[in-house]
Protein backbone atom coordinates (compact mmCIF):
# COMPACT_ATOMS: atom_id res chain seq x y z
CA UNK A 1 0.00 0.00 0.00
CA UNK A 2 0.71 3.60 -0.91
CA UNK A 3 2.11 5.65 1.73
CA UNK A 4 -1.12 7.37 3.36
CA UNK A 5 -0.02 8.76 6.40
CA UNK A 6 -0.49 12.66 5.32
CA UNK A 7 -4.28 11.23 4.83
CA UNK A 8 -6.65 13.35 6.95
CA UNK A 9 -9.91 13.17 5.73
CA UNK A 10 -11.94 10.96 3.41
CA UNK A 11 -14.71 11.94 1.10
CA UNK A 12 -17.11 10.10 0.55
CA UNK A 13 -18.60 9.79 -3.15
CA UNK A 14 -22.53 9.32 -2.34
CA UNK A 15 -25.11 7.89 -4.91
CA UNK A 16 -24.12 4.10 -5.58
CA UNK A 17 -21.10 4.32 -2.92
CA UNK A 18 -22.94 4.66 0.03
CA UNK A 19 -26.41 4.56 -0.86
CA UNK A 20 -28.64 1.97 -3.04
CA UNK A 21 -30.16 4.16 -5.03
CA UNK A 22 -31.91 2.00 -7.31
CA UNK A 23 -33.33 -0.69 -4.82
CA UNK A 24 -34.21 2.21 -2.47
CA UNK A 25 -36.08 4.40 -4.75
CA UNK A 26 -37.74 0.88 -6.27
CA UNK A 27 -38.93 0.15 -2.97
CA UNK A 28 -40.00 4.22 -2.14
CA UNK A 29 -42.17 4.91 -4.97
CA UNK A 30 -43.68 0.70 -5.31
CA UNK A 31 -45.20 1.20 -1.86
CA UNK A 32 -46.06 4.82 -1.90
CA UNK A 33 -48.13 4.55 -5.49
CA UNK A 34 -49.84 1.53 -4.20
CA UNK A 35 -51.42 3.90 -1.20
CA UNK A 36 -51.55 6.59 -3.71
CA UNK A 37 -53.48 4.90 -6.32
CA UNK A 38 -51.03 5.32 -8.69
CA UNK A 39 -49.02 2.98 -11.54
CA UNK A 40 -46.43 2.40 -13.71
CA UNK A 41 -43.02 0.93 -14.15
CA UNK A 42 -41.20 2.04 -11.57
CA UNK A 43 -37.74 -0.05 -12.12
CA UNK A 44 -37.96 1.47 -15.35
CA UNK A 45 -38.44 4.90 -14.07
CA UNK A 46 -35.25 4.58 -12.13
CA UNK A 47 -33.58 3.51 -14.26
CA UNK A 48 -34.89 6.30 -16.90
CA UNK A 49 -34.16 8.80 -14.56
CA UNK A 50 -30.62 7.95 -13.40
CA UNK A 51 -29.26 7.58 -17.16
CA UNK A 52 -30.31 11.33 -17.11
CA UNK A 53 -28.25 11.72 -14.29
CA UNK A 54 -24.91 12.70 -16.06
CA UNK A 55 -26.20 14.20 -19.03
CA UNK A 56 -28.07 17.02 -16.83
CA UNK A 57 -25.12 18.00 -15.08
CA UNK A 58 -23.03 18.06 -18.44
CA UNK A 59 -25.24 20.12 -19.28
CA UNK A 60 -24.23 22.63 -16.33
CA UNK A 61 -20.73 21.82 -16.50
CA UNK A 62 -21.31 23.03 -19.98
CA UNK A 63 -22.74 26.52 -19.77
CA UNK A 64 -21.83 27.62 -16.67
CA UNK A 65 -22.47 31.15 -17.37
CA UNK A 66 -26.40 30.26 -17.14
CA UNK A 67 -25.57 29.66 -13.36
CA UNK A 68 -24.95 26.45 -11.50
CA UNK A 69 -28.39 24.51 -10.58
CA UNK A 70 -28.85 21.94 -7.52
CA UNK A 71 -29.16 18.23 -8.33
CA UNK A 72 -33.05 18.68 -6.84
CA UNK A 73 -33.74 20.89 -9.28
CA UNK A 74 -31.94 18.77 -12.41
CA UNK A 75 -33.86 15.81 -10.90
CA UNK A 76 -37.26 17.51 -10.90
CA UNK A 77 -36.55 18.50 -14.28
CA UNK A 78 -35.71 14.79 -15.01
CA UNK A 79 -38.40 13.41 -13.75
CA UNK A 80 -41.09 15.47 -15.56
CA UNK A 81 -40.20 15.13 -18.79
CA UNK A 82 -40.11 10.93 -17.63
CA UNK A 83 -43.41 10.48 -16.47
CA UNK A 84 -45.03 11.83 -19.42
CA UNK A 85 -42.50 9.09 -21.66
CA UNK A 86 -43.71 6.31 -19.23
CA UNK A 87 -47.32 7.44 -19.21
CA UNK A 88 -47.81 7.96 -15.67
CA UNK A 89 -51.05 9.38 -14.78
CA UNK A 90 -52.50 11.15 -11.91
CA UNK A 91 -49.34 12.78 -10.52
CA UNK A 92 -49.88 16.41 -9.09
CA UNK A 93 -47.10 18.65 -7.79
CA UNK A 94 -46.68 17.27 -4.85
CA UNK A 95 -46.58 13.53 -5.89
CA UNK A 96 -43.35 14.95 -8.06
CA UNK A 97 -42.14 16.64 -5.01
CA UNK A 98 -42.43 13.35 -3.43
CA UNK A 99 -40.29 11.52 -5.84
CA UNK A 100 -37.65 14.01 -6.17
CA UNK A 101 -37.00 14.09 -2.25
CA UNK A 102 -36.97 10.36 -2.64
CA UNK A 103 -33.53 10.64 -3.67
CA UNK A 104 -33.27 12.36 0.52
CA UNK A 105 -34.65 8.83 1.65
CA UNK A 106 -31.92 6.80 -0.02
CA UNK A 107 -30.97 4.31 2.26
CA UNK A 108 -27.24 3.07 2.61
CA UNK A 109 -25.65 -0.06 1.79
CA UNK A 110 -25.39 -2.89 5.02
CA UNK A 111 -21.71 -1.97 5.95
CA UNK A 112 -22.18 1.87 5.84
CA UNK A 113 -22.60 2.60 9.09
CA UNK A 114 -20.75 0.64 10.76
CA UNK A 115 -17.97 1.12 8.57
CA UNK A 116 -18.21 5.05 8.70
CA UNK A 117 -18.76 4.84 12.40
CA UNK A 118 -15.10 3.15 12.69
CA UNK A 119 -13.54 5.37 9.82
CA UNK A 120 -14.18 8.53 12.13
CA UNK A 121 -12.20 7.55 14.81
CA UNK A 122 -8.95 8.25 13.29
CA UNK A 123 -9.96 10.49 10.07
CA UNK A 124 -12.35 13.20 8.90
CA UNK A 125 -15.03 11.73 7.11
CA UNK A 126 -17.34 13.88 5.04
CA UNK A 127 -19.40 13.83 1.58
CA UNK A 128 -18.12 14.89 -2.14
CA UNK A 129 -21.56 13.93 -3.73
CA UNK A 130 -23.42 16.08 -6.85
CA UNK A 131 -25.81 16.06 -4.34
CA UNK A 132 -26.76 19.44 -3.02
CA UNK A 133 -26.41 20.38 0.67
CA UNK A 134 -30.01 19.78 1.64
CA UNK A 135 -30.31 16.72 0.01
CA UNK A 136 -27.53 14.99 1.55
CA UNK A 137 -27.98 16.31 4.96
CA UNK A 138 -31.94 15.32 4.85
CA UNK A 139 -30.73 11.87 3.70
CA UNK A 140 -27.72 11.81 6.42
CA UNK A 141 -30.57 12.03 9.10
CA UNK A 142 -32.69 10.01 7.28
CA UNK A 143 -30.22 6.57 7.31
CA UNK A 144 -28.34 7.70 10.21
CA UNK A 145 -24.69 8.79 8.49
CA UNK A 146 -22.28 9.88 10.81
CA UNK A 147 -20.92 12.46 8.62
CA UNK A 148 -18.82 15.23 10.51
CA UNK A 149 -19.42 17.78 7.30
CA UNK A 150 -21.25 17.83 4.52
CA UNK A 151 -19.61 18.67 0.77
CA UNK A 152 -21.55 19.03 -2.06
CA UNK A 153 -20.62 20.53 -5.63
CA UNK A 154 -22.81 22.89 -4.59
CA UNK A 155 -20.80 24.70 -2.70
CA UNK A 156 -18.21 25.12 -5.28
CA UNK A 157 -20.70 25.37 -8.11
CA UNK A 158 -18.83 23.06 -10.13
CA UNK A 159 -19.92 18.68 -10.54
CA UNK A 160 -17.81 16.26 -10.34
CA UNK A 161 -15.68 15.71 -12.38
CA UNK A 162 -14.67 19.27 -12.59
CA UNK A 163 -11.66 19.65 -10.37
CA UNK A 164 -13.01 22.22 -8.88
CA UNK A 165 -14.92 19.79 -6.82
CA UNK A 166 -12.22 18.29 -5.78
CA UNK A 167 -9.59 20.75 -4.78
CA UNK A 168 -12.55 22.76 -3.52
CA UNK A 169 -12.71 19.93 -0.98
CA UNK A 170 -8.96 20.05 0.03
CA UNK A 171 -9.04 23.61 0.61
CA UNK A 172 -12.47 23.37 2.76
CA UNK A 173 -10.42 21.02 4.66
CA UNK A 174 -7.44 22.97 4.71
CA UNK A 175 -5.45 20.15 3.79
CA UNK A 176 -3.16 19.62 0.37
CA UNK A 177 -5.05 17.34 -2.00
CA UNK A 178 -2.94 14.48 -0.70
CA UNK A 179 -4.25 14.89 2.49
CA UNK A 180 -7.52 14.09 1.16
CA UNK A 181 -9.13 10.78 0.16
CA UNK A 182 -12.20 10.18 -2.08
CA UNK A 183 -13.84 6.36 -1.41
CA UNK A 184 -15.79 5.52 -4.25
CA UNK A 185 -17.43 2.97 -6.15
CA UNK A 186 -16.80 4.71 -9.36
CA UNK A 187 -13.50 4.29 -11.63
CA UNK A 188 -13.88 7.33 -13.35
CA UNK A 189 -14.52 9.33 -10.04
CA UNK A 190 -11.17 8.12 -8.83
CA UNK A 191 -8.99 8.67 -11.87
CA UNK A 192 -10.43 12.66 -11.76
CA UNK A 193 -9.29 12.44 -8.06
CA UNK A 194 -6.20 10.82 -8.40
CA UNK A 195 -5.58 13.13 -11.27
CA UNK A 196 -5.62 16.33 -8.90
CA UNK A 197 -3.88 14.86 -6.78
CA UNK A 198 -6.05 13.17 -4.01
CA UNK A 199 -5.57 9.54 -2.80
CA UNK A 200 -7.93 7.28 -3.68
CA UNK A 201 -9.74 4.22 -2.00
CA UNK A 202 -12.50 1.42 -4.00
CA UNK A 203 -15.24 -0.40 -3.03
CA UNK A 204 -17.16 -2.11 -5.66
CA UNK A 205 -21.04 -1.95 -5.85
CA UNK A 206 -21.56 -4.31 -8.39
CA UNK A 207 -25.22 -4.46 -7.91
CA UNK A 208 -25.86 -0.63 -7.73
CA UNK A 209 -27.34 -0.54 -11.47
CA UNK A 210 -28.69 -3.86 -11.24
CA UNK A 211 -29.21 -5.85 -14.36
CA UNK A 212 -28.02 -2.47 -15.96
CA UNK A 213 -24.94 -2.46 -14.40
CA UNK A 214 -21.81 -2.33 -17.16
CA UNK A 215 -19.02 -1.43 -15.25
CA UNK A 216 -17.16 -0.84 -12.21
CA UNK A 217 -17.64 -4.47 -10.98
CA UNK A 218 -13.77 -3.96 -10.32
CA UNK A 219 -10.81 -1.71 -9.66
CA UNK A 220 -9.48 -0.34 -13.05
CA UNK A 221 -6.28 0.21 -11.75
CA UNK A 222 -4.77 -0.39 -8.65
CA UNK A 223 -6.22 2.44 -6.18
CA UNK A 224 -4.36 3.45 -3.21
CA UNK A 225 -6.84 1.53 -0.75
CA UNK A 226 -8.91 -1.36 -1.84
CA UNK A 227 -12.14 -3.43 -0.13
CA UNK A 228 -14.69 -5.36 -0.92
CA UNK A 229 -17.26 -2.97 1.30
CA UNK A 230 -16.41 -0.06 4.13
CA UNK A 231 -15.44 -2.45 6.85
CA UNK A 232 -12.37 -3.77 4.80
CA UNK A 233 -11.64 -0.13 3.88
CA UNK A 234 -11.63 0.40 7.87
CA UNK A 235 -9.72 -2.71 8.07
CA UNK A 236 -6.73 -0.90 5.60
CA UNK A 237 -6.69 1.92 7.08
CA UNK A 238 -5.94 0.69 10.98
CA UNK A 239 -9.11 1.84 12.28
CA UNK B 1 -44.29 32.00 21.72
CA UNK B 2 -44.63 32.65 17.91
CA UNK B 3 -44.96 30.11 15.31
CA UNK B 4 -42.49 28.33 15.25
CA UNK B 5 -43.82 25.22 13.38
CA UNK B 6 -42.11 26.46 9.99
CA UNK B 7 -38.80 26.18 11.48
CA UNK B 8 -36.83 22.83 10.32
CA UNK B 9 -33.42 23.83 10.99
CA UNK B 10 -31.56 25.62 14.27
CA UNK B 11 -28.18 27.22 12.93
CA UNK B 12 -25.70 28.06 15.47
CA UNK B 13 -23.21 30.75 16.33
CA UNK B 14 -20.66 29.22 17.67
CA UNK B 15 -17.76 31.84 19.25
CA UNK B 16 -19.46 32.07 22.74
CA UNK B 17 -22.63 30.18 22.05
CA UNK B 18 -21.18 26.62 21.75
CA UNK B 19 -17.80 27.05 23.23
CA UNK B 20 -16.32 29.37 26.04
CA UNK B 21 -13.35 30.52 24.05
CA UNK B 22 -11.55 32.71 26.79
CA UNK B 23 -11.32 29.84 29.56
CA UNK B 24 -10.25 27.60 26.81
CA UNK B 25 -7.73 29.31 25.43
CA UNK B 26 -5.93 30.97 28.16
CA UNK B 27 -5.99 27.45 30.18
CA UNK B 28 -4.42 25.74 26.64
CA UNK B 29 -1.68 28.29 26.53
CA UNK B 30 -1.40 27.89 30.16
CA UNK B 31 -0.22 24.52 30.56
CA UNK B 32 1.22 24.44 26.67
CA UNK B 33 3.70 27.39 27.70
CA UNK B 34 4.72 25.59 31.13
CA UNK B 35 5.93 22.66 28.97
CA UNK B 36 7.12 24.80 26.27
CA UNK B 37 9.24 26.64 28.53
CA UNK B 38 7.82 30.13 27.39
CA UNK B 39 5.25 32.91 29.50
CA UNK B 40 3.42 35.28 29.15
CA UNK B 41 0.09 37.14 30.00
CA UNK B 42 -1.96 34.49 28.28
CA UNK B 43 -5.35 36.50 29.43
CA UNK B 44 -4.22 39.50 28.27
CA UNK B 45 -3.13 38.17 24.94
CA UNK B 46 -6.44 36.11 24.61
CA UNK B 47 -8.65 38.87 25.45
CA UNK B 48 -6.43 41.30 22.75
CA UNK B 49 -7.09 38.59 19.94
CA UNK B 50 -10.55 38.50 20.47
CA UNK B 51 -11.16 42.46 20.09
CA UNK B 52 -9.01 42.07 17.08
CA UNK B 53 -11.57 39.68 15.69
CA UNK B 54 -14.50 42.18 14.52
CA UNK B 55 -12.08 44.46 12.90
CA UNK B 56 -10.00 41.77 11.07
CA UNK B 57 -13.75 40.77 9.48
CA UNK B 58 -14.29 43.98 9.19
CA UNK B 59 -12.01 44.91 6.50
CA UNK B 60 -12.42 41.90 4.45
CA UNK B 61 -16.58 42.84 4.55
CA UNK B 62 -15.34 46.70 3.85
CA UNK B 63 -13.02 45.53 0.61
CA UNK B 64 -14.63 42.39 -0.61
CA UNK B 65 -12.24 43.27 -4.11
CA UNK B 66 -9.46 42.00 -1.92
CA UNK B 67 -10.92 38.61 -1.60
CA UNK B 68 -12.31 36.69 1.27
CA UNK B 69 -9.84 35.90 3.81
CA UNK B 70 -10.72 32.61 6.42
CA UNK B 71 -10.48 33.08 9.97
CA UNK B 72 -7.57 30.85 10.18
CA UNK B 73 -5.65 33.18 8.38
CA UNK B 74 -7.14 36.53 10.24
CA UNK B 75 -6.04 34.67 13.55
CA UNK B 76 -2.66 33.94 12.41
CA UNK B 77 -2.15 37.88 11.65
CA UNK B 78 -3.32 39.14 14.56
CA UNK B 79 -1.67 36.93 16.47
CA UNK B 80 1.69 37.58 15.39
CA UNK B 81 1.29 41.23 16.06
CA UNK B 82 -0.07 40.72 19.98
CA UNK B 83 3.02 38.37 20.49
CA UNK B 84 5.15 41.27 19.99
CA UNK B 85 3.11 44.19 21.58
CA UNK B 86 2.93 41.56 24.95
CA UNK B 87 6.68 41.14 24.38
CA UNK B 88 6.40 37.45 24.76
CA UNK B 89 9.70 35.84 23.07
CA UNK B 90 10.85 32.57 21.89
CA UNK B 91 8.09 31.86 19.86
CA UNK B 92 9.08 29.90 16.29
CA UNK B 93 6.34 29.59 13.14
CA UNK B 94 5.01 25.91 14.83
CA UNK B 95 3.93 27.42 17.90
CA UNK B 96 2.46 30.47 16.64
CA UNK B 97 0.78 27.49 14.99
CA UNK B 98 -0.21 26.09 17.61
CA UNK B 99 -1.61 28.55 18.87
CA UNK B 100 -3.54 29.99 16.39
CA UNK B 101 -5.16 26.11 15.74
CA UNK B 102 -5.89 26.85 19.70
CA UNK B 103 -9.28 27.79 18.52
CA UNK B 104 -9.83 24.56 16.82
CA UNK B 105 -9.61 22.78 20.39
CA UNK B 106 -12.47 25.43 22.06
CA UNK B 107 -14.46 23.52 24.41
CA UNK B 108 -18.25 23.77 24.75
CA UNK B 109 -20.24 25.36 27.49
CA UNK B 110 -21.64 22.48 30.03
CA UNK B 111 -25.14 22.36 28.23
CA UNK B 112 -23.99 22.10 24.71
CA UNK B 113 -23.41 18.54 24.03
CA UNK B 114 -26.79 17.04 25.70
CA UNK B 115 -28.53 20.26 24.61
CA UNK B 116 -27.66 19.47 20.90
CA UNK B 117 -28.37 15.82 21.47
CA UNK B 118 -31.53 16.34 21.76
CA UNK B 119 -32.22 19.22 19.47
CA UNK B 120 -31.40 17.29 16.87
CA UNK B 121 -33.46 14.85 17.34
CA UNK B 122 -36.38 17.23 16.10
CA UNK B 123 -34.23 19.62 13.99
CA UNK B 124 -31.32 19.72 11.51
CA UNK B 125 -28.63 21.29 13.64
CA UNK B 126 -25.87 23.51 12.14
CA UNK B 127 -23.14 25.93 12.35
CA UNK B 128 -23.90 29.07 11.09
CA UNK B 129 -20.49 30.67 12.12
CA UNK B 130 -17.35 32.81 11.27
CA UNK B 131 -15.05 30.67 12.13
CA UNK B 132 -13.93 28.39 8.81
CA UNK B 133 -14.96 24.70 7.56
CA UNK B 134 -11.65 23.83 8.45
CA UNK B 135 -11.54 25.50 12.07
CA UNK B 136 -15.54 24.67 13.11
CA UNK B 137 -15.00 20.90 11.33
CA UNK B 138 -11.81 20.10 13.69
CA UNK B 139 -13.78 21.70 16.61
CA UNK B 140 -16.75 19.32 16.16
CA UNK B 141 -14.40 16.32 16.22
CA UNK B 142 -12.58 18.14 19.16
CA UNK B 143 -15.53 18.56 21.46
CA UNK B 144 -17.86 16.13 19.94
CA UNK B 145 -20.59 18.25 18.73
CA UNK B 146 -23.18 16.48 16.60
CA UNK B 147 -23.69 18.55 13.86
CA UNK B 148 -25.62 17.60 11.14
CA UNK B 149 -23.74 19.81 9.02
CA UNK B 150 -20.83 22.64 9.50
CA UNK B 151 -21.53 25.56 7.44
CA UNK B 152 -19.38 28.43 7.60
CA UNK B 153 -19.18 32.20 6.39
CA UNK B 154 -16.68 31.16 4.43
CA UNK B 155 -18.86 28.61 2.09
CA UNK B 156 -20.64 32.73 1.54
CA UNK B 157 -17.40 34.74 1.38
CA UNK B 158 -19.08 37.01 3.83
CA UNK B 159 -18.51 37.18 7.32
CA UNK B 160 -21.30 37.80 9.71
CA UNK B 161 -23.24 40.31 9.86
CA UNK B 162 -23.35 40.54 5.79
CA UNK B 163 -27.05 39.28 4.86
CA UNK B 164 -25.36 36.55 2.12
CA UNK B 165 -24.17 34.88 5.23
CA UNK B 166 -27.69 34.43 7.14
CA UNK B 167 -29.49 33.81 3.65
CA UNK B 168 -26.99 31.82 2.09
CA UNK B 169 -27.29 29.41 4.96
CA UNK B 170 -31.02 29.13 4.38
CA UNK B 171 -30.99 28.56 0.86
CA UNK B 172 -28.21 25.87 1.20
CA UNK B 173 -30.45 23.69 3.53
CA UNK B 174 -33.48 24.74 0.42
CA UNK B 175 -35.32 26.10 3.19
CA UNK B 176 -36.92 29.79 3.29
CA UNK B 177 -35.33 32.24 5.59
CA UNK B 178 -38.71 31.77 8.17
CA UNK B 179 -37.37 28.09 7.97
CA UNK B 180 -34.30 28.49 10.11
CA UNK B 181 -33.91 29.55 13.43
CA UNK B 182 -30.37 31.34 14.36
CA UNK B 183 -29.50 30.42 17.92
CA UNK B 184 -26.92 32.66 19.50
CA UNK B 185 -25.46 34.43 22.71
CA UNK B 186 -25.31 37.82 20.92
CA UNK B 187 -28.08 40.29 20.50
CA UNK B 188 -26.39 41.84 17.20
CA UNK B 189 -25.97 38.39 15.51
CA UNK B 190 -30.08 37.83 16.40
CA UNK B 191 -30.69 41.18 15.00
CA UNK B 192 -28.97 40.87 11.94
CA UNK B 193 -30.67 37.23 11.56
CA UNK B 194 -34.50 38.61 12.28
CA UNK B 195 -33.63 41.55 9.96
CA UNK B 196 -33.41 39.26 7.05
CA UNK B 197 -36.17 36.74 7.94
CA UNK B 198 -34.90 34.18 10.33
CA UNK B 199 -36.61 32.89 13.31
CA UNK B 200 -34.03 33.63 16.83
CA UNK B 201 -32.91 32.04 19.91
CA UNK B 202 -31.28 33.53 22.90
CA UNK B 203 -28.89 31.76 25.53
CA UNK B 204 -27.39 34.51 27.86
CA UNK B 205 -23.31 33.71 28.18
CA UNK B 206 -22.72 35.93 30.98
CA UNK B 207 -19.12 34.95 31.77
CA UNK B 208 -17.96 34.43 27.76
CA UNK B 209 -16.12 37.98 27.93
CA UNK B 210 -14.87 37.29 31.58
CA UNK B 211 -14.19 40.46 33.44
CA UNK B 212 -14.31 42.56 30.30
CA UNK B 213 -17.89 41.46 29.38
CA UNK B 214 -20.26 44.62 29.19
CA UNK B 215 -23.59 43.45 27.18
CA UNK B 216 -25.47 40.53 26.02
CA UNK B 217 -26.27 39.73 30.00
CA UNK B 218 -29.77 39.29 28.96
CA UNK B 219 -31.83 39.57 25.92
CA UNK B 220 -32.17 43.41 24.61
CA UNK B 221 -35.97 42.43 23.40
CA UNK B 222 -38.22 39.24 22.98
CA UNK B 223 -36.42 36.92 21.11
CA UNK B 224 -38.36 33.98 19.65
CA UNK B 225 -37.15 31.83 21.92
CA UNK B 226 -34.82 31.99 24.91
CA UNK B 227 -33.66 29.89 27.57
CA UNK B 228 -30.91 30.07 30.62
CA UNK B 229 -29.01 27.31 28.34
CA UNK B 230 -29.51 24.40 24.83
CA UNK B 231 -31.51 22.29 27.54
CA UNK B 232 -33.98 24.92 28.50
CA UNK B 233 -33.95 25.80 24.09
CA UNK B 234 -34.55 22.10 23.90
CA UNK B 235 -37.61 22.08 26.84
CA UNK B 236 -39.32 25.27 24.92
CA UNK B 237 -38.92 23.49 21.40
CA UNK B 238 -40.47 20.63 22.53
CA UNK B 239 -37.32 18.55 22.23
Amino acid sequence: MPDLSNVKALVFDVFGTVVDWRSSLIADFTAWSAKRGVSGDWAGLVDAWRQAYKPSMDEVRKNPAAGFKMLDMLHRASLEKLVAQFGIKGLNDDDLDYMTKGWHRLKPWPDVVAGLTRLKTKFIIGTLSNGNVGLLTRMAKNAGLPWDLVMSAELFEHYKPDREAYLGAARLLNLPPEGVMLVAAHNDDLRAARSFGLKTGFVPRPTEYGPLQKKDFKADVEWDVMGADFGEIADRLGC
